[in-house]
């Protein structure tokens, strides 16, 4: 997708075109981009806030309720949220029935810390009738943390809503970063990604698309989409496939493997060391 | 390198002649494959351990750091160790002035299961002239833990001697699946991360090569290796850039930007939540 800033009622209006052919197509499970709803780069805070919704009781999360019920799919959508005075970067979860739950993006990149609250919620799992499903937001996916933390919860897919920008020093002629980090998450957790991207120049900031649906074995099963083109990418998939693959051989199952009694204190410790 | 299993003598002679060569060119950090002095598959326990060695009192060892101490530079060596009637799939760290520490490999992967006892000395990050140097071993590279937990302590560079084997689904057109766990961790940690694997098939197990350097960026700055030729590859690097590296914008640093607050207990946890 490549959302406007500051068109909400048009952005909105186009992710529920994209979810109506993605319906028609068979899709189960849509994922849209980070901030789809409001677009993502801000003026001001007063622009964010305007711009942003209560959820799931903001006119944007009904309609895409209203869908994800008529065609009875799951939706992971990214969503300028609003409670009270605060304002997150979250990602809303729709079910048939409604409204999940919601995910609000814990790591926060660069300018987005002038505008919203870090994610309060923590890293949460859905049942659903498809699999169990965690969510992230961009940069999020930079911290191997998230993703294990989905895995150790269960997920079988994490579904990424992102809006992914140029990282320095990305070789034409190889995979983007994110996709790396994607397809090595995937396969290291042995989980399904689903990282949807926005394309676009926002303002001066260029997004890369490049949205990508990576299998549990850790290699795309859809896409790389266009770094420059709206674009729906689709790839059929057992959800369960996920917890099959876990068991590598007689003696490794790669979530079971990890050595909790050796990595101790440090990877959840509130002090740092000192050596960064 | 191509150790062949059982050969010590030609294959601790071999690891030699490729230090002088890497010494005649300028390098001042070495890196050599997992269990490059005894081989990788074994027949019995047995024929592991008469392969064993003391670390740093057997001759592998002392002959390392008699290179090391001649040509001015650090070595990290994969070593069949002996430890009373223990084994362990380790790596010696030799400096030029003799034996720094050892790393034993934590996550054992497949039949080693039945030869070596599971790594008990945690992940240490050596401080050297050069830089802080971290060390993991294959199947460790599996887990960001591993990485994460050489970052935390301040490493620079992690240091990788392994024997990868094929992975299923490894499309040929794409780079291998251990070179891309490589790059996610470079570049989502900020340190270098220099792999150096074993090629050929022993006993019928294949070995794929292609060994890895890769920058703080997270893209290859040596190799990848040939997947079936001995074959030494290099990389200049000021190892200090890491730590440069770390701070990408005005309010991101990606180690400080971890959310210890969110993360909890799990990573580190030891009881299994029960949902793998």
């Amino acid at each position: 997708m490549e959302p406007v800033v500051g068109e909400k009622q048009r952005n909105v209006q186009r992710s529920l075109e994209f979810i109506e052919r993605a319906a028609a197509n068979g899709a189960q499970l849509v994922v849209l981009p980070e901030l789809c709803n409001s677009g993502y780069v801000f003026n001001s805070r007063d622009e964010a806030f305007a711009l942003a919704e209560e959820v799931p009781a903001g006119p944007t999360c009904r309609s895409w309720e209203e869908v994800a019920h008529e065609h009875g799919l799951h939706i992971i959508a990214g969503i300028n949220e609003r409670e009270g005075r605060s304002l997150y970067n979250a990602a809303a979860v729709i079910g048939p029935s409604g409204h999940l739950g919601t995910f609000r993006k814990v790591h926060l990149w660069d300018e987005e810390n002038l505008f919203f609250e870090p994610g309060n919620l923590g890293f949460t799992v859905f049942q659903t009738p498809l699999g169990r499903i965690g969510t992230l937001i961009c940069y999020d996916a930079w911290f191997p943390e998230s993703f294990r933390l989905c895995a150790l919860q269960g997920a079988d897919i994490v579904c990424i809503p992102t809006n992914w920008v140029p990282i320095p020093g990305q070789a034409q002629d190889r995979e983007a970063m994110a996709n790396i980090l994607c397809m090595a998450a995937a396969h290291s957790n042995s989980l399904f990604v689903a990282a949807a991207d926005r394309i676009g120049v926002e303002r001066d900031q260029p997004f890369i698309g490049q949205s990508v649906i990576v299998s549990y074995t850790g290699w795309p099963i859809g896409g790389s989409a266009s770094p420059d083109r709206e674009e729906i990418i689709y790839a059929e998939a057992n959800l369960a496939d996920a917890r099959r693959g876990r068991n590598w051989n007689a003696f490794n199952q790669v979530l079971r493997d990890r050595r909790t009694d050796l990595y101790g204190e440090m990877l959840g410790a509130k002090a740092s060391p000192g050596w960064y």
